[in-house]
């Protein structure tokens, strides 16, 4: 028994650091993982994923699960085929038919899974506990003949009879199997239990770790097993799989190196390999999720942006660099005058302390009612107090846009200066003709490009209202805009002409009425 | 120092749920949780958050931060007129005014932030550690006269000195605060620092806790100040807040109910409350979330739904009634035969065992290519495999879709049986027009109700593919539909036109092509 809050020097944690010992990592993003509803990956996406995960310096990845059928393993053959640094291992059921189909993906190692509690030896699979163990010897000796790499698991093993789980696994490792795997199924234990568990495990030989976050434990439960003994931690990128989700392996990865300084992949690599898991997958990552989440590294409200600019660390557990991102500073009801001067700095507008404290007021009344406060918002605040005159340059003066059966075809009337413009367009959809006509319209020597277009999941009704976000760039003056609409056509446009408006009037000939220092908005960086 | 792992008596959460200790939960989704950037709460959606929050059972509520403005006062206010069973608190600066500005608000008590680590008072505020403790006392002592229950906050106190923060506490404490709270701020601490620094703090007194989920950590966190002697946890609804969040209170909740026995709050409304503030907040539910995601309760795989029939409980750690929900079988690439044919039970197709196979295959198929398999699909599938013509009963020949400027209007062409309908409508946009028409041409007498439209958020580009699901009631029949395509008009009235067909298709009267059993497809339920 582990006495694990005072400094003593069996915490395992405490030690791993300073010794040989290693904690490693096992994905499964490309089994359990694609086992979340409504996910399916192409095997061309399996292999791009392995590629990252392996570049990522994880240690094992396992590539699917080789019984389920020709194409998974097709799959798996794909990934072997890559010959990575990593270990590549299948899933396989205690049965010989699936440790064959493994071997003919030219996996190097399997976690054959066998029931573990009774209810499933006894409802589920139908069979004894002797049987289960008597089989499970044999088929370790078999694959270990094959020279594979082999861990057992005792599938809902934190649900099982500890003894009928020590029995099955010293079988196990008796008949070679490498390690045994403490496996919390269905996310149903405590950090008590998990660490019961696996110490009893770890005293037969090397254990391994799988939790899933039915309770949020998740990871709590990782820790209880690293402190139990166990080395190899198995989870997926984002957390996805059945339900809940499995443990997400960039959480385990950035806890422990920024809590105990293990390191057991290369963090920086961390954000794309999320990106990449979360587009193949089409699960969104939530803006408040850990490490990868958008917000992970946002600040908005004043007192923290405020903080933020005095010190990077002052609301920061560890730099963002860390993990391949960068900190953003945005508006809202919560903004202070540091934040919103730091804002208009980088638009290169200045303002007196009178106007910047105005300014912050209209921010905060806007963050109020609107949510959002974008650079259009910021500057067309900012010009007001000045007593700037908002001179449009580039005005919606008419859209009409058509689809159905046919060519989705739109066109526009802009006014671009003094002068009148009209364009016509086609596209995939309403949306995207209508944005063609405008670009048609404005011309390609405006020279201003749609960095990213970004539409709310849309719910409630047809006649939701619908918020569009488009990000502009012209040279190295970049503009974002939102608008919100029950038009999804028109309000695409007029969010992509605002954005032109305000990349465009910089450069505009007629320039007279703004003060010196304004004008150089047109250098912005 | 506590040995926590190995049914120490000594161990709080062992204990608790048999003594007549309680944890209780201080929700601040209206504070910290409107911190999150991007997030503004209207002073009526505050209040309906308090109400449900309270409906809940929730001990208390942190309804805002009077300092902040005039307008978060007045919210203030909405919710302590409510007259609810909770303490309402405000949150304070380590200043007068901000008491002056809670009670005036006419809350029952604060939560006092007072810089806690040297970053904090050195960099940020610019004071030292006497001037701290002497105001602090002070403040507190004030705040006591005015009756108010009072609770110390150290800001950034997991990077305190904690000989300071004892100071600290123990001047509140003595100066009669009721409580002190340990505060990771930024989400940085290990467990073993967390149960170091609340162990200390609760040998002066009460303890809370504040824990945010940086490392993920966020209620791994919670369990280790609960061990160490908390007994109040700070958390927000859906684990919203300022970068990752604050620790999600719905899974701080169902992990103590669940693992020990403790009772917290009314878990029944937790799945309702979950929803609102989502919707309130516009920060959308991670499918993987712990008790509120959509796939919390949800079985895809064809060895968990074929365990999940024989058992209910075979891959979930508690009923998901329990949080007020309900399982979901659904269909995929795993699909296995069990799942498919509750499936089809479901909608009252009958099929041969070597249809059922066939079925499975070609399911299995559809997940591979499409991710979603819906009702539609399967529907589909199975008329197919059973040589049953597809008569469709109501079918789109003709869409135009205008908007822009004007009011978006839209016509139809539909054959709904023998007969040929066209109509047209008008409505908020395109698509609203759109599907206007649609309903239009098929009268009210088809009495078929859109229940749920659905769009997935757009990336990439105005050309991106958009997601459509819909689902369509007649009676007690409900059958949900997806598709895909660039032009959203046209792949939104497809998806209804198509839910149509499967509705209204059971009632046509010249149905003779179908095989006695299938016609009750007309009575489903």
């Amino acid at each position: 028994m582990v006495d694990l809050f005072g400094g003593n020097p069996d915490n395992p944690l405490a030690s791993i650091a300073d010794s040989d010992e290693t904690v490693q990592l096992l994905d499964t993003t490309l089994r359990d993982g694609e086992q979340a509803p409504g996910v399916s990956l192409m095997p061309e996406e399996k292999a791009d994923i392995a590629r990252w995960l392996d570049r990522a310096g994880i240690g094992f990845i396992e590539a699917g699960s080789a019984c389920t059928g020709e194409g998974e393993r097709e799959t798996i053959r794909r990934v072997t085929d890559l010959d990575l640094d990593a270990t590549v291992t299948s899933f396989a059921r205690g049965i010989r038919k699936d440790v064959d189909l493994a071997l003919d993906c030219g996996v190097d190692g399997v976690t054959i899974v066998v029931p573990g509690s009774d209810k499933h030896i006894e409802r589920k699979v139908g069979t004894t506990h002797d049987e289960v163990v008597a089989k499970t010897g044999d088929l370790v000796a078999y694959a270990k003949d094959h020279d594979l790499w082999v861990e057992v698991i005792g599938e809902d093993g934190s649900r099982a009879d500890l003894d009928f789980l020590e029995r099955l696994m010293g079988e196990a490792l008796d008949a070679g199997a490498d390690r045994s795997c403490y496996a919390d199924t269905v996310g149903h234990a405590t950090p008590e239990e998990t660490y019961e568990y696996v110490s009893r495990l770890a005293e037969l030989g090397p254990v391994s770790t799988h939790t899933h976050d039915d309770l949020g434990f998740g990871l709590t439960n990782v820790w209880a097993s690293l402190v139990a003994g166990a080395d190899l931690v198995h989870g997926t990128i984002n957390g996805i799989g059945e339900r809940a989700g499995n443990v997400a392996l960039e959480e385990v990865a950035i806890a422990l190196a920024h809590g105990y300084g293990i390191e057991t992949m290369n963090l920086e690599t961390v954000y794309d390999l999320s990106k990449q898991v979360s587009h193949a997958t089409g699960i969104p990552l939530p803006p408040n999720k850990a490490v990868v989440g958008e917000n992970a590294f946002t600040h908005e409200s004043g007192i923290h942006t405020d903080g933020t600019l005095k010190d990077d660390a002052m609301y920061e557990p560890y730099p963002p660099e860390t993990v391949g991102r960068e900190r953003r500073l945005v508006l809202g009801k919560h903004a202070g005058a540091a934040g919103v001067r730091a804002a208009l700095d980088e638009h290169d507008v200045s303002v007196s302390e009178g106007e910047l404290k105005a300014i912050v007021e209209r921010v905060k009344r806007l963050g109020d009612r609107d949510k959002r406060v974008t650079d259009a918002d910021l500057l067309a605040i900012a010009e007001d107090v000045q007593g700037r005159e908002r001179d449009r340059y580039v005005e919606l003066l008419d859209l009409t846009a058509a689809s159905g059966g046919g060519t989705p075809t739109a066109s526009v009337r802009l006014r671009v200066g003094d002068e009148e413009r009209v364009a016509s367009g086609t596209g995939s959809g309403p949306v995207d003709a209508a944005i063609e006509a405008v670009r048609a319209a404005v011309g390609s020597e405006a020279n201003a490009q749609l960095d990213s277009y970004h539409v709310d999941a849309i719910t409630g009704g047809t006649d939701a209202v619908v918020t569009v976000e488009v990000e502009m760039s012209k040279g190295d003056r970049t503009v974002t805009v939102a608008t919100s609409d029950s038009d999804i056509t028109l309000c695409s446009v007029e969010a992509m002409v605002e954005a032109l408006d305000r990349l465009l009037a910089a450069d505009r000939p007629d320039r007279d009425d703004v003060e010196p220092e304004d004008a150089t908005l047109a250098d912005g960086d």
